[in-house]
């Protein structure tokens, strides 16, 4: 296990079930003694956001990853950019909020279609149309690679390396680069490469975001059943040591999606229990 | 499409869920037009393996895989021992039916472990001891790398190359290896370096099975909801081509889990269908 200041780690307000406004989200985050946290589009969309950005500032919290994109494949060439609008308006609202990051789940195939490849494509032709607006903003867009049970529906970015070879193929090398990836312990834990493709993307500088959860044996929901860490069967001590062992010293962000436990509970005692276990579990 | 031959295809009774006893299996797969049947461990052991083997042999099949090996990671030495043994036995049966392959489902993480890089040596080398055994007995052994949704529970072996290296690290490169690969269309499909490694696979020449059904949009149940052939998402008839292209001319193998549907349905319906679909939809 690796010394964790919670001070360095943040919550992902997913992890709270949108049970309250993001101005209570902000508050109790704050009081629960976390440094940073990460909101959600349908917390802050068609509202102030400045007024957000500021509540969070003066909760003396930072912004770690705003979620998350649009997903980006589409069969019409219409619908392709409206997709890329709807992500360039997120990118302004991130770099209201000051966010280290914009987090991207790409999306997968779209209805009707069977060509992962074509969607493969059209992210990489996505993501590099909004990496220009992003760096205009000082955004970074960070790619989060999905776990590939959702490569159908959510995201046909599914390995590391992958995002990487994406991330390079785009940006190319560079010292401080604007394109990243965002790395989920529930999403990346299985991979066999993970250990080297870890290390590369330290090399790259690419590391824009560490997420933790946990894997519960059994899973009954494959989407809303994400254990809290510690209650499941990843190593996330060990994944941990290889972020930092590659130069990550980035927040430890909380996301976990648990629609029959979690989510049910308090707010309150969410953050408490996600604040113990950061410190013994992570 | 490629052109499909039903007297070159397969089916793997798993798809008929159990409802009859193996020898009304093989005569209805037989009687639908099918060149070959997989049959179940649950279906022969403790009956006379030598008859049934007549059986099929009578009714003009072969047998593509036998299903399905033993887990072999355990957090004991007896464990692993007696998980080699079962398999040992179970290899012995294959032989007895003349099965193309013994097609192994390596395991997860044994109860109580989180350490998946300790599973895998364990897999890599229960591997190597029951390639020995095969190789006496004149059968292949063909690992099937699963989805990574699995990974936790079923199989540590989650990608096509990685299947690959432990092959290669433990047979070498050979003409005809006797250590091979079972590829499910439902397990690859996902995978971004699924080309390459077929092409791989095919040059050194360890593709052992093709097992087809499809990914349904949404799946209810990731272990029982697996669609028919053309009712999912899956380019079903491209990756048919790789393997085509890779040299791979062996029997395209329909396995369907599908509790809530097909399983509900009579064998002769479920047959009639598969047949229609290799013809249709891969």
């Amino acid at each position: 296990m690796m010394a964790v200041n919670l001070k360095h780690c943040a919550i992902n307000t997913a992890t709270l079930g949108f049970q309250c406004q993001i101005e209570q989200s902000i508050d109790a985050v704050a009081a629960a003694g976390f440094g940073a946290i990460a909101p959600w589009r349908r917390e802050i969309e068609g509202q102030n956001v400045f007024n957000i950005a500021k509540r969070i500032r003066d909760a003396g919290l930072s912004v770690t990853g705003y979620c998350r994109g649009t997903y980006l494949p589409s069969l019409t060439i219409a619908g392709f950019q409206a997709n890329i609008e709807s992500n360039r308006r997120a990118l302004d609202d991130a770099a209201i909020l000051g966010a280290d990051s914009f987090v991207m789940v790409v999306g997968g195939l779209p209805e009707g279609s069977k060509d992962i490849d074509a969607a493969r494509r059209q992210v990489a032709e996505g993501a590099e149309q909004l990496l220009e607006h992003g760096k205009k903003l000082g955004v970074r867009i960070a790619l989060e690679p999905l776990h590939p049970v959702y490569a159908a529906e959510r995201s046909c970015l599914n390995l590391l390396s992958e995002a990487l070879d994406m991330c390079q193929q785009i940006e190319g090398t560079m010292p401080a680069p604007s394109l990243g990836v965002c790395l989920d312990v529930y999403h990346v834990w299985w991979d066999p490469n993970l250990k080297r493709d870890i290390a590369r993307a330290g090399v790259e500088n690419r590391i824009f975001g560490f997420h933790v959860c946990d894997w519960l044996v059994p899973t009954n929901d494959i989407l809303n059943d994400r254990g809290m860490m510690g209650d499941g069967i990843i190593d996330i001590p060990s994944i941990h040591a290889q972020l930092k062992k590659a130069g990550f010293n980035g927040f430890i962000e909380t996301e976990i999606f648990s629609a029959q436990n979690w989510w049910k509970r308090p707010v309150k005692e969410i953050l408490n229990v996600c604040a113990a276990r950061v410190l013994t579990s992570v």
